[in-house]
This record gives C-alpha cells, sequence and structure tokens, in this order.
C-alpha cells in the first residue's frame, strides 16, 4: 500500500502529514510509530491526520498521533501546519476554518502573511487546576501575579526559583531570567518538571523580558525535554509576564526554532497564538 | 527549483539518495546541510550524490556529503543503498558495480537476497599507522595480536582497559566485554576516543563475543557518539576478535541497527562486509 504524505514544520516542531479524504488511511499505533521514526521511517515529532469531520459546522477532523504513535489531543505548531496543508491542497478555500479535535473544537485563520493564528483558549490560573499544590506556601504577590518560591536541589546546595504557574490545558511553570542562553535549563528543568508540588509534572519555562512586546523563551517540555519551540509555553509565559505587569498584549517570542506572536486580552479571554507553518517536501512512502 | 531524491538506510544509518544523472543538482554546502537537517530539512546522516563516472572502467562517481554539508571519503552502509539505489532505478543491470569515489574505486555487489557486500580494503595493524602511540608501553600478545592496556580516568578512579587498534581507513579502538548492554559505552567512549595516545582521537568499540562466528557490537563514533551500526567498527571488531583467537570467519555481527556480516581471510586481504539496505519513501523537495 502507498501512502502520500507531506512533510512540514511549524517553528521546527515537525509534522507528517496525510490527506485521509483522498486516500484511505487506517495505520495501526504501531504504523505511525514507524513512520515516525527518523532513522527507519519519514521521521517527524508528530503524524497530523486530516479527515472529514462527522460534526455539524466543522470543516475537517484532525487527529494528531505522537511519534510513539499514541492519539493526543492538542498541538498548537501542528493546527498551523494543518490550516496550511488544506489550504495548499485546495481542500478548503475559506481562510478561517473550523476543526473538530479529541479535545473540542478549534478555529484557525490563515493571516496574509500566511502564518496562522490559533485560539489556543483561556489560561486557567486556579493553582490547584493547573495542577499545584500550594499547600503552606507563601506566594509573593507581584503585579497581579503570585509568584511561588521552590526549593530546587542542585549541586552545590539548594535554590530557590520563583515561579508563575499556568496551565494552557497542560501545566506550566514560568521563571525570569536574565540571559536565557545562559538559563540552566538542561539541569533546573528536570528539577522543576518533576517537582513533588506538580502532581501531574510541568513543562518548565525560562522567559528574558526584551521589552514590553517583546521576550526570548525556551522551554523544558514534560516528558521530551528542551524543545525548539513550545506553543503552549509561548501562551503561558506571555500570560504569566502580562499578569505580573512586565509585558503587554501582543507579544514576540523568540524562541530557538522560530518566532511566535501571543496575545491575550485579560482574564478570561482566550490567548492567540500566531507562528509560521513551512512546507518542506511531499513524499510517498511504501507500507 | 525542485529535487527528487530516495531516503534509504543501511542498518540504521539513514541516507538521502538523490540522482545527479538524470536531474541537475548543484548545491552549496549550505544547502545539503538544509537537506540533512531533520526538522527544518528531509533529514539524514549522510546525503549520498550519484553521479556519471569520469574514470575509465567505472559506471558511477559516488559522493558523501555529510549532515553539516561538508564532502567526506567513504561510508560503508552508504554504499549498500548506492547499490541498491542504482538498481533499483534501472541506473544499471550489473550486480557487481564499480563506483569512483574521493577514496579511490570501490566494487560493491549486490547479492541474491537484496543485501550488499561491500569490499572494504584491507585493515592496517601497525600501531603507529593507525595511528596509536605506544610509545613505552607495554603490550600483552593473545593470539595473533597486541593489547595495549590503557588507563581510562573514571569517577571512582582509574580503570585499565585492554584494546587492539586497528584502522579500516579511519582508527579503531576494540575491547572484549562480557556483556554489551551493561557496557560503560557512554562514559567511557569519549574518553578512549580523546585518549592522548591516539593523535587523530578513535573509534572505540565494546564486544560481546557470541560463538566463533558471532558478535554483539555497540560503537562511540569520533565526533559523533554512540551509532546504530557502524559499518567499518564491525569490520575492526571482527579484525581483532580473529586475531585474537576468539572468532573465525564469516562473523555475524548484531548491532543495535541491524544486522551486518563481516568476512577476512587475514593479514592482507580485504574486510568484506554485508549488510542490508532499505528504501524507505519517494519524494522531491523545492529548493
Amino acid at each position: 500500500m502507498k501512502l502520500k504524505f507531506t512533510k512540514m514544520h511549524g517553528a521546527g516542531n515537525d509534522f507528517i502529514v496525510v490527506d485521509a479524504i483522498n486516500q484511505q488511511v487506517d495505520l495501526s499505533t504501531q504504523q505511525w510509530a514507524a513512520l515516525a521514526d527518523r532513522r527507519f521511517g519519514i521521521g517527524a515529532d508528530q503524524v497530523l491526520v486530516v479527515q472529514k469531520s462527522d460534526t455539524e459546522g466543522c470543516d475537517f477532523r484532525y487527529r494528531i498521533f505522537n511519534n510513539d504513535g499514541g492519539e493526543v489531543e492538542q498541538c498548537g505548531n501542528g493546527a498551523r501546519a494543518f490550516v496550511k496543508f488544506v489550504t495548499e491542497k485546495g481542500l478548503t478555500t475559506q481562510r478561517a476554518i473550523r476543526v473538530q479535535t479529541m479535545n473540542g473544537i478549534i478555529a484557525p485563520r490563515l493571516e496574509d502573511d500566511g502564518s496562522v493564528t490559533v485560539d489556543m483558549g483561556a489560561p486557567v490560573l486556579e493553582p490547584a487546576l493547573v495542577p499545584f499544590d500550594s499547600a503552606g506556601l507563601a506566594g509573593w504577590a507581584e503585579g497581579g501575579d503570585t509568584l511561588w518560591p521552590l526549593s530546587i536541589e542542585q549541586p552545590g546546595g539548594a535554590n530557590t526559583v520563583f515561579l508563575s504557574v499556568v496551565s494552557m490545558g497542560n501545566p506550566h511553570a514560568v521563571q525570569v531570567v536574565d540571559d536565557v542562553d545562559c538559563a540552566p535549563v538542561e539541569q533546573s528543568g528536570p528539577l522543576i518538571e518533576h517537582h513533588p508540588r506538580f502532581p501531574n509534572r510541568v513543562n518548565a519555562g525560562f522567559m528574558q523580558i526584551e521589552g514590553r512586546h517583546r521576550i526570548k523563551l525556551r522551554v523544558y517540555e514534560r516528558g521530551a525535554g528542551e524543545t525548539l519551540a513550545c506553543g503552549t509555553g509561548s501562551c503561558a509565559a506571555v500570560v504569566a509576564g502580562i499578569r505580573r505587569g512586565l509585558l503587554d498584549s501582543p507579544v514576540q517570542v523568540s524562541a530557538r526554532g522560530g518566532e511566535l506572536s501571543v496575545a491575550w486580552a485579560g482574564i478570561g479571554a482566550p490567548v492567540y497564538l500566531t507562528g509560521p507553518a513551512v512546507t518542506v517536501f511531499e513524499g510517498e512512502v511504501t507500507l
């Protein structure tokens, strides 16, 4: 069986995109994982599958398989690639489309410059819901945010870091650093990720404030280590920076894999993430 | 400009293979490196370019670009992919072909089972030519080989390892271990690689003897770290094992990326490396 696919990336987060409307696609977990393998397969962080939607008012259904073959709920960078793909392949002529995902309906929009904006939902700021266990811990108020002091055991003695906690559907702990290129992402990242006050573990963000509309960001992702550009991490960092009074919307986020832009109107409002989606090549694989 | 390519692998060492006979290919170092990038490009260890030969008696010219874009001399796993490619694409109907490389002419052969055998040349066993500086070091004779005791400074005190030194065009230091899965490849590998007695650094092999015709092997490659299946490392390990009287030719080599087979008739004879070459997918990239 032959399968046509397109290889894309969004700020270095890379995808195999498969049209399952015009070709028959019914693969096992093992087959998705084999396609995503970087040496024995095509290679990607995720496989994105474009299907017809069975939900009223939706244009497409969008399924995401991680490179271990498991299906996951959400991927901000992937949603951008999805929109670019259905546009380039002529599967839609609309600029704003409604897409059914495992997590509900998302409504991404293709911008005039070719970038794509995705509504990432409203941030969750209540510590217990992130989830973060703040019991018995004295928070430090800054602007409208609370910074939580966390003891991180490192070689050379304990170190206290001050963290904002935010959920964008997944948990984030964000700290401000002077110089993100020198930040101890590889050392502190796993210690924050596994800190017992985060019962579901956490993504650790390190943000350098470059101006009221510009940050540099590195994120140590839960279960993945440092990545080139974390979409939800960018949203969480900007939300934390705005609440602390350090940033104003919109904010340009400079990540190692590329530039993203985040807009947020404040409590209760959704976060909008805008960024690039690039088609790298077309391929056909024999299964 | 559009460029057609084929993605292949040989025991997990993966390649972008480009037909430069039927399409115009003239790329810069930066473009080769961009194609080999695993997230922003196609992704591969090396790019293999198939050209017409300008040398009498040669069927093809074979050029190899590393994923940093630089051109290199030799790649045993790549030569297998090369033969499979020119056969599958109908560029030749011969089973044994003569190929011009930067390093001279090689003569790989397609076997009946689809695997490919490559003549890797005769091993160089004189320590000074590997190169290995044995000055003032008392070697330990075993069979026809000399084992060299090397002090490796490790946490917890110095450790002596006993190494065979062999060049297969590149330098190798091979040691026998009881259980290759528990061998300290990540810890000792870089210490052996950078030991001052190897002026050009060295590839560090860890071989477990499973029988007179079978080994398990892991190799810490110079400048690359542990790889899935090192072609020249397999040859060096088998040569060392035969010289030490532990192995008889041919020897099946079980590496993490797949199975290879090595045959060697003894001093002065070339080493023959046989292994798989697999086509993964066909693609077209826009440059």
